[in-house]
């Protein structure tokens, strides 16, 4: 799992539209790597990075009701740790009645180079992280503090979000339609074969939007192949 | 049900917003009319025209996971055959893991002159289908492809939608708040009850933003009633 | 509870956030204050106010099919009594698939001195209420009208709204994440000791925006509660 | 809503199944009578009375987490108060993650002449409750206490449970399929009818049984109708 | 899809597990074919014939609230067309509110020679269909009549139950566990290999509950599988 | 957290009932131990034993649809670690859609010494399970096998399971109604507390049989409890 992925192919996915991210990915045999449930919190959002990931469980009085120390709370530590150019990504089990994180951890992130905030919990203060532009996923906003339900277990191991697996590394993609996750050992393959899917839709979109059927075009026969291929050099 | 409606009273049913379509079909003892978890996907949508509806069922990989035909795929088939002026309807029963279709598809009903697209499952590429401008109602957005979730069963059958039962041909009405399904044989007589219930309504909230109490207002007294007929006679 | 809030504690109460407000209530050990599933309906929602609740109990057809009676009906009473700069709050049982109110009746309470509306259900009209500029929170938007699913039992009883125990005179804050509600009798001192938790937040996200770790900012050691201490003091 | 309803109105009830009640009940134009979720927690349960009322709502540390008062505590009071013969009801708005009462508070309403106990949240101490005989309905088990989630607010008002309003006095009729709700002011009315359709039921589904086509069977017509009246009169 | 699967083929898959056939057919690249939230409704079901299906749609007052006319009744007339051994599987989209069909109709499916009902609703009269023997599964009892909720569409056409594709004559085959669906051009095969592996997993169960590690035995290794041939050639 | 708790405490803590257990751990702060939505899968279940725990997170297909490796999948390694006495937890996020194992597996750990399987997911041929004598909770049975939507990730994880927390030696404790775990430091303690609990509530529940009044008793003010005493040094 261990595949170190470049700023430009990150730069890459982020080209592609989520929907393209995961027709490719289903060409690889994976089908299930959409968030569920996990909808951009602003408009205009986009981002692509690697996962660090932080894992809740539920809450225990005995663990969580204590005074906040940065050096052993595992969420301050893992903000603390996260890596440049990385997509926080937390692991809440849906639970959406309490936040995962506030603003202003939200913003240390943000300095710290994090590209994108993900969870499929909810985020307290969520007007001030929209505000502060560091792209940010969730399925609520909930202004409760995170330890109300949650109990910070451990940073960058295998975790689920949205019903999603996220390994440490993979590729986060987010769009406006939300959050989509590319294996590390993929991301340089799918990011090229996203790319071209992209320029070919946009050429078959185009067509579409002048008057063609999509019989012929959508999938495209030889002939509209041909013509694509035409086009493609002429830019 | 093979009520032909016109595109007049199409354009009269959506100048009525959705909840004053409810009111009046409650009067003639339909309740159950409005999608329940289907909403407008961007902001200042309206729609109204014939339902031309699309029925999923559960995918199964032997009939799904095979190269596209759209002379045999009955999605397909049903984008190819929607009517000029109609609303597209898919029943997804609900589910959401997955799209019902995508911005080339929604692009090619709309040049085959489809008026708006529902479903009570999600679309894929959300976004662009709602920069093109084409009214777009739906409980998600997720970009997995349809056929990960969904086979397309039939065309123009009787169909579920956000709980509610739509019979080719209704009259699929949209707004900001949602989406209604009027009865085709009930359209022409409830589009001219519903311009009338309009009217009455902006006379009556007139008068509560002035200041009048709800009493003798809301529902109206007889002088209520003779002030608005004054009223409308002026206009 | 008969605790009399003054507007100028609510006033105070409204320039702090949904979140600040959650954190000084866990402080007096309250930590399910904040309503689940409970949202703006608009951008930019700011209120607070003394609740005016009302009650929604299942309808039952010959209670709720019967015509409209300002004079008996609990919710048009309701709406008749409401008080000067209350915030309406409807307990739905978290039903959305008929409204709760429309935009003459939500007219009328802004009329009224009404300084919002809650509810974990729907309203219906959502479009016309939001653009009345009068704060709106809801769980959904559902056309339907009240009777279809809601007969109104009682107004000015205690309530369950979004989960959270809402006691007639609790003071009902809104901003753009959601709504908290304050009991009364703590009403000033928790308005009081937000202010001054907003104040500090701003100080720790200035230093935390401009490169401070987390470790002793937030929360702060002694030397950061000194500077903060000396940049209050030359505000 | 004051009426009283007699045992023996109850026991012709209690003779019916819950199935022929709610027809029963749809003739009175009532169609919402039967609680949604909410099912006998052992084998063979059956009973009816009318409803003694409690109504939860949620929880508020200051309020619930208390010295227990048996003069002052809501469901205290409640359970010292409940009729004979009476079915207690709780409206726990459908939360299941803490019990509505357990063992020992069962056993004292048992005492006390209550006839059943019934709630659309859980019970504790749920197999002691149904080892106990005393007919019980919920749509869960949790060992959890009730003060965890919700705080007694009030006995013998209108409440929900399970979808369905129960006003004090109403008669609770359980079988082994659920729980409905029949108005105290039809009680008398819908046993007579219940008592009837049982028999013509019981008559049909002997003729079903011995090879009946169901067309002029079920509904008869006028000449099984009259085999009906012929096979009763025999009795 | 139009192949007639024997009597011969339905008792043989019968005789296997739901579980095991579901590996079976997860060989044949089906991994949904397990009806989720479908439960048998009482002790020792287990059942297996061909779909006959009926598909339910959202009720609409003017369609549904009328006299019954079983000659016009698409699910009166499903019942008299049932085929001797069939399984009555009925598409409920979920819906729990309403029964979709009681005991006198499922007696006349009995007797007319169903070997089961299916639905991913509820029954009404659950407590009389259990004691007839009938094995009948569903997600949930409910006393209300189907028309409450249900309107009856079409019969013998592709349905969804428990949220897996069901065509007309797919073996349908119920356990304690629940429901398996079998498309109909694989029964046969399935039957045979599914009687194979139940074989070998009693052998291998044997082995395990003698105290074998799952290592070598679960999957079995060459000796584990040449000592299954061994033990099989000498029953 | 590593405390090793005595086969003599686990049995003392299966003398208790989960509810009793509850009330205990409440006195020390904890109040969210029963697992929400997890049930004995037949009669009569009971168990206690250490934690040994699995965690699932959703299955990707390149690294779930491969030949089965005893000695790498991480499920099957931890079957063959358990410990003697303990109960194997599985965390299933709740899934209900697939199994989490099945019978051949779970008479694996039966032979190995488990004292009983718990998973907020479902089993698969959950009939040979329950037959089998071990005891199983679940939210649900599903014939699908795990590796459906189910990656098994780590062992001896703090995991969730049912919205509780659970580290590996928590004490996990199953009766009729459902599971409670108790933190290992607090067994002993929990223990004895609900032993003396226990007896104290036999007695209360005895004297409320005869028909004592709640108020004096439950809860008991001091000539009850003298009472109390003298019927316990008595026994």
């Amino acid at each position: 799992m261990a595949v170190d992925v470049s700023k430009a192919v990150c730069q890459q996915l982020m080209e592609s539209s989520t929907a393209t991210l995961t027709s490719v990915l289903r060409l690889h045999g994976l089908k299930n790597t959409f968030m569920h449930g996990v909808a951009p919190l602003g408009p205009g959002m986009k981002m692509a990075g690697p996962a660090f990931t932080l894992r809740y469980i539920p809450a225990r009085e005995d663990l969580d009701e204590i005074p906040m120390d940065n050096l052993k709370d595992v969420q301050r530590v893992g903000i603390e740790q996260v890596l440049d150019g990385a997509v926080f990504v937390i692991d809440a089990r849906g639970q959406t009645s309490a936040g995962t994180m506030g603003s202003i951890l939200a913003k240390r992130l943000q300095v710290r180079g994090a590209v994108g905030i993900v969870t499929d919990g909810a985020y307290r203060d969520t007007p001030t992280i929209v505000a502060s532009g560091l792209p940010a996923y969730a399925a609520a906003m909930n202004a409760h503090t995170n330890k109300t339900i949650h109990h910070p277990s451990e940073i960058q191991v295998a975790v689920s979000c949205g019903e999603v697996a996220v390994f440490p590394g993979d590729i986060i993609v987010g769009d406006e339609e939300g959050v989509v996750v590319v294996p590390a050992h993929l991301a340089a393959e799918v990011a090229e074969a996203a790319a071209e899917m992209e320029l070919k839709e946009a050429f078959l979109l185009e067509k579409i939007s002048a008057g063609a059927s999509i019989v012929g075009t959508y999938p495209p026969d030889e002939a509209t192949l041909a013509e694509y291929e035409a086009w493609k050099s002429q830019r």
